[in-house]
């Protein structure tokens, strides 16, 4: 089936009950439907085609799950665009999947009007609640204004979203998902019993990101309610989950501790949450016994993937976080393979190791993505006799756990965020002061890794690190910027094959970590 | 993916854990995958190639679930084979899939020495305790002697299944079932929560049928226990209840009204079960009723569907048996679209009806089958722009409930079989003193219908009901045999085309359904 399959089922099966809700805005999913109906129209009229790529660069709205929705009503492909790259990144990616079409919101309006500059072809739609530049269509009049068409009828193998993850060459790479690994990830999530009937879920990650993606698609294809809210605040979950009764969210640890830590907390009523799922990073000691104790009505829950993966491939159950899951270390890894997904560590010729041996994580299940866009050879060196090789270093022990212990592609995860060395060290190689650099992920109490750079300088050169993260922030995203840089006028370790030995760079912080945990 | 992700997963997740108990006999997921591995290796081993057919005729068993695995793991395809039919039946349909083997327990041993006489190009295996006849090669040892295989890995749209139903003209159609068709209906049946973690299941609708083939899909899709029992008694589900606390099963209404009015109920301890599921036909008042005060800790839920799609379309959840749901009479319908699942009601030029309004019910999604063995003009009748036409007639309420109200096909489904009445008109059609004949459903406490005929009878011949039906018993299934038979002498009441007019026969026995309801 298509991910338009639930909003068509349930304007049978519960047109006046609500689906979106948006502030003061409440949508039934009888409006949700005319309005995704009258959307996919104003596309069509607009000349978008089945299969044209729409970007979408908003922070989260109900608008924004409209247009997840519409442009599949449309036949065509979705492009969610990460909220936290520079506009240099993103005018790339709509260069790489040719997008005919680019909808922002008032946060985004002026970059929006700067890529509709850039790229003359692409038609630019401002989906706000005002009127919005006179450069852009106003969705709410395209809406108004077009007649709602028949759902297109994506079939299941056709694509319905490509969604970049930061590429290890500076570029980024399009995860191409077609409607049956959405729809297939969201029936693994439902089996394994995570969005039970009556579901209510806070929208509170970032709607570009899969990990969010995926719960939205659950609760599209289900009938559960959306609560959305612009973007993560602390405050802003507090008071969402008192107002709308919210019993399921998706966070990262970084905005667990945000939000148990913050000095408000206390001051509302979260008895209505029962479960939250996290990923990203295994939650620390520290922060789970702070979580269990300010949210003891709550199941915490972990899952593990990559957007690859469209995403999930396991899942660490809240009773692995307590007791005797506890007692064995299980909260430290991510769990099993959930319903419909296979896992296994293999080692460099791809074949698979025994338990307790670290080698690469693979994958394999209906939710494995279609390739990256336009990329054959970086596809078929992803997608190995069906597995996706997702460069995440792990083992498994004896009762089918894994472990997450290093990056194989050498991936910093901060914040939720992937960020690639090499893209950094790309970046600060072209800095003139800059002999030789390293880029590695430290730990960091709340990001999970923060990014460290290490460089050489020239000789007799001045460095002053704050000017090179400064450089870096000119270039790339800032979350993808040094937060520290180690200086150093000695050379680099490196292997025997002249490669940097990373793995010695990382070492200091990381060992005292593992004392400190 | 295909039909043995989930053991594959489980080989991992818990090889420790009991699948399957059968009597005394426990298997360990571990043992599972062994024996399923060498019986692919023994099946190859006699010849057995990817997409060839292998029938099973067996009551149910541990052995029997090793086949549907085994037979996936070995690329090859499974047809299951109604035990009620008679030889010639069964022989057709061999034939008509052209079987290359034939697997028999001691129930089925000297039906199975027949067929293969008949049939010489088709192995025989015999799977039970015992060494069986000397025509059939023994299972055990086949398995002993073989060493195990890798999975063939079919592809999601390989042919699983041949599942052969009631055929109009007298000769059956085999469903095609995909492995996709099988999967995905296990993962609808789990997002609706039927089966949470921990589910122990009971085989006691025979697993030749679709219905509890659905519920063992389930259960070997997400890592389920199966407690196993030969066939349907009262006592034997007791037994099988208490002993192996099994929480939830799959039984006709006409199964529950004998359990709960059986002599000795009571006298076993009942309070694991948490579920029951039925499906066939409604459940009346008085055995709903019955059932609540007998079994209070049981949830009943409804499943409609057919082998075509896999075979869930709608589900009525047990709190619309009770309350609100019960005072709207939704318990009389059989509820509402399945996750992932589109129903609606259709005209005859196939396009939607609005609700209220009866016509043909029509099924769309991932689940519907891949169409007819070998009957492509009777797949393109029933496959319509992706919808299956089921022949059932029916309408749904404004609330997107269902209501079944006729078979359009004119067919009967009695215990949980479905008898297509021109079948047994043909067969009537050819004794010497019927002039003409008509076959109708009525009602009947324990079948939810029954077989009944009205023959019009040569002039001056006497006819004896009892002879006719011993005449049709020796040549069709004897639950397709009438079970009265009404001799009249004046014509049957035709329409203006020539058609007789069933709905006139069957008219004075559902008004008097409708008043003592």
């Amino acid at each position: 089936m298509n991910v338009t399959q639930g909003l068509r089922r349930m304007l049978q099966v519960d047109p006046k009950g609500i689906a979106t809700i948006d502030g003061d805005r409440r949508h039934t999913w009888a409006q949700l439907g005319d309005r995704v109906g009258r959307l996919a129209g104003a596309l069509q009229n607009l000349g978008i085609k089945g299969g044209d790529r729409v970007a979408v660069l908003m922070l989260n709205s109900d608008r924004y799950l409209e247009l997840y929705l519409g442009i599949a009503w449309a036949g065509a492909v979705i492009v969610p665009t990460n909220t936290r790259w520079s506009v240099i990144e993103i005018e790339d990616s709509l260069h790489d999947c040719r997008a005919s079409m680019l909808v922002v919101d008032k946060a985004f309006a002026a970059m929006g009007v700067q890529l509709a500059k850039a790229i003359p072809s692409m038609t630019l739609v401002y989906a706000d609640d005002d009127a919005g530049p006179a450069e852009a269509k106003n969705y709410e009049a395209l809406i108004a204004a077009a007649k709602p068409i028949d759902d297109a009828m994506r079939k299941p193998e056709d694509l319905a979203g490509i969604f970049y993850t930061g590429g290890t060459t500076g570029r980024s790479k399009g995860v191409m998902l077609s409607h049956n690994n959405l729809v297939t990830n969201a029936l693994h999530t439902l089996a394994e019993g995570l969005f039970p009937e009556g579901s209510i879920y806070l929208h509170a990650a970032p709607m570009f990101h899969l990990a969010n993606g995926a719960a939205m698609f659950v609760q599209l294809l289900s009938g559960g309610r959306n609560v959305i809210i612009r973007s993560f605040t602390p405050e802003g979950v507090m008071d969402a989950v008192q107002a709308e009764k919210v019993n399921v969210g998706l966070i990262v640890p970084t905005m667990i501790q945000m939000l148990v830590d913050h000095p408000s907390f206390g001051s509302r009523d979260m008895s209505s949450l029962k479960r939250i799922l996290y990923g990203a990073s295994p939650i620390t000691e520290a922060l789970l016994e702070r979580a269990m104790k300010k949210l003891p009505h709550v199941a915490f829950h972990q899952l593990y993937g990559m957007t690859e993966t469209a995403p999930c491939a396991t899942h660490l159950p809240w009773r692995e976080h307590t007791g005797e899951g506890r007692a064995k270390g299980r909260h430290r890894g991510c769990g099993r393979a959930i319903i419909g997904v296979e896992v296994r560590i293999v080692d460099v010729d791809h074949k698979p190791v025994p338990p307790n041996t670290v080698g690469e994580v693979a994958i394999r299940g209906n939710n494995v993505m279609m390739g990256y866009w336009e990329r054959p050879e970086e596809t078929a060196k992803a997608l190995i006799g069906g597995w996706m090789h997702t460069g995440d270093g792990g083992y498994m022990d004896d009762d089918g756990y894994f472990y997450l212990v290093d990056r194989i592609k050498d991936m910093i995860v901060t914040g939720g965020e992937n960020v690639y060395s090499i893209e950094v060290e790309n970046v600060l190689a072209q800095h003139p002061a800059v002999v030789q650099c390293a880029v590695v992920g430290i730990p960091h109490e709340r990001w999970g890794e923060a990014v460290h750079a290490i460089i050489v300088r020239k000789p007799n050169v001045a460095v002053d690190p704050a000017e090179v993260i400064a450089f870096c922030k000119e270039k790339i995203a800032h979350y993808k910027c040094p937060r520290t840089v180690d200086v150093r006028d000695e050379p680099l370790p490196l292997s025997g094959a002249g490669k940097i030995l990373k793995r010695e760079l990382r070492k200091p912080f990381w060992e005292k970590e593992k004392k400190t945990a």
